[in-house]
């Protein structure tokens, strides 16, 4: 059962990604091996992200019509996890990428779909974009030959070093006056601001693209279907979704596992222990296990949502409005469990190491930092609000927003 | 995907259990109807039991070969799940039973359990238990015909009304000194004393028994293999185990099911929330959405954890001792997280229901009663323990302990 | 420093009241013999209410003037948690009985003060009222002796076995138009209903009263200055609020005494834990320190509350609404903690005690089970969003209301 | 009562330190101004440690027979408190200096007390130290003129830019084998690293101090009474304690005060939240009161402890073991408690901020870092077991440990 991997025996953090294996585990061992340096130093990972083009994971969600490898989107969600644990910039990252083509085959029309993603394939494209739905300074004119944008988005995830770009923007008051476009970065007019500098995920260059009379041809502008279409169509936010929640994940995962390995070669055992070992300390094993247990939790319910995320990708245009709203709310109920346990294991991890672990060259606060940053773009609070809302008085989370 | 059910958009508590739903529906309605006033009254539940003696699903765990349905356990374990929705107690004598059936299986000999598991399906037993472990007042003696035992045992649920006793005894210092034997309740000498009387779990007749001079002949003791020859018989610590989280799961559902069900017909809007529905409050949408997830969570690990349970049983003697302990450690953690997620919605269902529903008739306060009471025989924080023993150390949990 | 009080060497839980000790602890010691099986019967406890008259503990917040002892607030506070350690049900009725004498104080003028309160202490009064504000089914019409009075009012707590009763009913839309009256209970048309059957405070008779025709004279209508005349007057809500924290602490400090005390002399110790004796397991004692640090927090704040309580009190007139609001905050703040520890230790008591200590005959449960009804009335949620409010936002508590 | 202060209307964070009130704040203000630069930065802060100095509050710990003012402790502490929120690393040195102060007090002889407190006050000295317990690499041989001293210590708080070092080694294996002497940081041997470089509390200058050969004459080693000559003398570990807790306090009261800031002024309103400012959405209005809250009672119980110490300071010699040890509990109940809300507060406070407000020249981020690395160096868990063991059986806290 690939979607429901277990701990082994022999190293409770590994995993199976099948004939992905070695490509995963070797991106992500190279990740880890500079991504404390890295956070501290901040800035654009190119060197990084020519790693991720050149493994050939970011194809993973493009149909292998188009010369991708079609995976099922549990197991891409389990290979950002496992990379979220080595390098959550990098991580997330390579969420958006799968993000982006998603939107390709949710909004795009059949040729849109073989020529993004077919040239996506062929020339390694890393996708940037500028869609950030709450961010209202972009504005659209139409034009004859389609539309002139101008303005700026903020928070434009992977926008830097990207070779197209996503950019969304509206038309209108209503939700299907939104209209996602896809576009070179290169395109004149475009200006990627090295403007990002935050204490969390310090390597997503989040900053801001602005857009001066930037042109965009009719077929650019994804659709038929287009955006809100159909609840198929709406899946994209669910995606979104998704990538937050194993991005989670994966820092509290990442930071556990280090801490353990520290707490076996470095952690002196404490006086009023009685041990000679740390890791025989009692106390230690009991939060540990608090840890383990809050965290496979939330991972199985992340695996569970992952999976009848699958099936309703697979029902296509037969899904109804009352199934996406059970699966939102799953998929919602995924994304707080794994952003509460992330909270408390990426922040708990240090009574394992101790004192001496909080030497700023280990950097084991970075995983707190990262997941406190992503944890804020769409609150919990109302995220559970919105399943109680669900459970309580039978409301569907609205599609076209943070639902 | 009958292992991981899903919440449906219609009722979100509903489950589906194949061709067993009408039964199992059926007999947990009824059950229900009556939980909150035998949950006053406690004492044994005739009439109740002899509704799951005619439900047919006694015998559920028990092989075609013997004329069982011979159920998956995950399957069994989601029955036993939705029965303790209804009344915890009759759940709880419910999950003993295929507990015992279980024993057969894992310790006795081939005839064995052709003899007793026929005879379980032929004359629709009861089974009860005597084997506490903790409790060593009860003791043997070699007889030329096989055993005498004298004493008493505490805890042993569902001992009244029974038609057969699982009993065990502890000949000498190891663990394969212990024996489990399949005695009639109605054998000369034993005596179940009517001494229930605990606030919570009211009618699990978890009681004692004394056992005068009583006869065990050579055959009743179950073996070869017997209790501690592999791995694979060191299961069904697991199945009591699992019984547990079912039970904690069950009493947070059913909490939560029947506290929604009241706040939407009768609590009255508080009136700082602004609204005309107390389903429209935002402050208990929140509180419900919070429950919703952490409970899905927890459901979710458990199903996982179940369904590699079955894994494991179906490898039989394969089952190696890591793969034994890894189980153990996977079911262990879906305990812990039942145990705490249920210990905080029996609680905190009571912010939905309000001040008028704590009244003495409603019963509510019987969900954490019974999760308070059944968390305590074998304590969280050491289950905790002993998982962090395992990360940290390696540690495989003690297969003949509370392991 | 009798406001502040710590715990001693000795006995951590033991207080000292000055001279009052001896009859405090006298009738809590009386109190605390019977409660378990008075929790079980429900019901008035007659005997238990004449302890309380005979003690001469109900006068203590009337003025030496009128023949009362005068006592300061935070002293009266702290005698209320003493006995709701004991039995949370009569300290509720000790303490709405200087709520009614507050409210007498507060509203009444100096005749009616010196009218009710000196026949208070000559008749040993017990008082009983019939003011929830939330309950809008009783009406009044003006008569040319006064009002008449018709309906019911539900939680009238203390009614049962009352010499006399608080009434408030509402004349006008106003917070000015709510009046209070003081009228023997004894009076035609009133009908104090035997209908309290409630899963905690099971002995607080908070039934329902009904009025038919019930005559009010003029001069029994408290006032002026009446509810709403000033700052001064509405700090009896504040009174009440109080009285609430102190039962819950009460409650969380006598179930962990309990438990302690259980454990020290009937708990085995766990096998995993390596002990002879229960208060050597670590574990325990992290959970027991856990418990013990929680609570002195809680019990610090609610002390210092009182104090300012006490401040405020003697300024009188010259009160001002935002010194009002920042007492209130206070209040409110000690009240949300008291709940939440309280409801945390009221149920995690249980590790202490183990398996055994869930004996119907311990009543163990009864201490969650008062704590679990109390907060409920005005629930904790809305009690921090408006905490929150005046910290965010400036907002005042609504003086009229639950702040 | 100033040792016990409440939030004002006006502002809620604003405190009254009587004389002392201008500088502490004007103190506070200049701190605060550059705080954030300078967690980035890391480092000696030389010119901060300059206005300290300057302040006059270096010597408030200091007897008035001496020079000092003679501040009562509950003043000293609350000081700190206030300081810790504008810059904790800096009242980190600020509190270890009062420590130093109390060694001398404590250890020394009126001699030595008048001879190191006198010039204490003419040189306005700044004390470092290099007395960790837990670092037993400094080792002493007796010279016919005092000790020898060589090795290194760790975790040397305020040693650099210091005049003079609190430096203690063991003679022996017995509690009274520790010596302390007061040695000037120019001494020839003494050399103060430049190697603290950590996650948080980044201008502690919390390093290595190495001493090669460095003498130490008989009338610098305190004593008598020295170390462990009564329960007074170990009030030393209190005050340790006590710098730690309000620390923990004042991080949390300053992350909380600037995110309130910054939300009035900054945060935009969550579109689900249909309010025009942040400052009413009541979801964050539920935080924030829970934050403060939780707040208010570990302020109460410090302001309780720190209380309870002054009256036993004022004791002297009278204290007695037990005394001393409920005290000891006390401190460690606020310790834990303290330390737990702040863990929880600076993590928390980003939900009122929003997603903006992770840049990283707010710096907002360094609260928590700060808290989470000084939480480490006792454990709370540890703590905890402490006061648990006291509590079940009995058992004080160990006086020359960590308690």
């Amino acid at each position: 059962m690939s979607s429901s991997p277990s701990p082994s025996p022999a190293d409770p953090f590994d995993e199976d990604f099948g004939d992905l294996t070695p490509a995963v585990q070797a991106l992500a061992a190279s990740l880890a091996a500079t991504a404390a340096a890295r956070d501290r130093a901040g800035g654009t990972a190119l060197a990084e992200r020519q790693l991720l083009r050149q493994s050939g994971l970011l194809t993973l969600a493009i149909p292998s019509a188009f010369g991708g490898q079609q995976a099922a989107w549990p197991l891409i969600f389990r290979i950002l996890r496992r990379l979220a644990q080595a390098d959550s910039s990098l991580a997330h990252l390579f969420g958006f990428q799968h993000l982006q083509v998603a939107s390709v085959l949710l909004f795009g029309s059949q040729e849109q779909q073989a020529r993004y993603l077919g040239q996506a394939v062929e020339h390694r494209w890393f996708w940037g974009n500028a869609v950030n739905a709450r961010d209202t300074r972009l504005t659209a004119t139409r034009t004859p030959q389609g539309l002139e944008i101008d303005g700026i988005k903020g928070f434009c995830s992977g926008a830097s070093d990207s070779d197209v770009l996503n950019v969304s923007v509206t038309l209108g008051p209503e939700p299907t006056d939104r209209v996602f476009a896809v576009v070179p970065t290169s395109r004149a007019g475009i200006r990627v601001h090295d403007d990002w500098d935050n204490m969390g995920q310090r390597q997503t260059d989040s900053g801001s693209v602005s857009f001066e009379r930037v042109q965009i041809a009719h077929d650019e502008v994804l659709g038929p279907p287009g955006v809100a279409s159909s609840p198929r169509a709406t899946l994209r936010n669910l995606i979104g979704q998704i990538v937050l929640t194993e991005i989670y994940l994966g820092n509290a995962l990442g930071a556990l596992r280090e801490a353990i390995g520290y707490l076996r070669t470095q952690t002196q055992p404490w006086p009023m222990a009685g041990v000679t070992r740390s890791e025989d300390d009692r106390m230690l094993q009991l939060r540990a296990g608090e840890m383990w247990s809050s965290l496979r939790a939330a991972t199985a319910l992340s695996n569970l949502a992952n999976e009848r995320f699958q099936q309703a990708w697979e029902r296509g245009n037969e899904l109804t409005a009352g199934e996406r709203a059970a699966l939102a709310v799953e998929v919602a109920s995924a994304r707080t469990q794994a952003g509460r346990v992330a909270l408390q294991v990426t922040s708990q991890i240090f009574e394992l190491v101790g004192a001496r672990g909080t030497a700023a060259r280990h950097g084991f606060d970075r995983y707190w930092r990262n997941v406190r940053v992503h944890t804020l773009h769409d609150p919990l609070d109302y995220r559970h609000q919105s399943i109680g809302a669900w459970l309580l008085a039978g409301e569907a989370p609205n599609p076209y927003g943070y639902g």
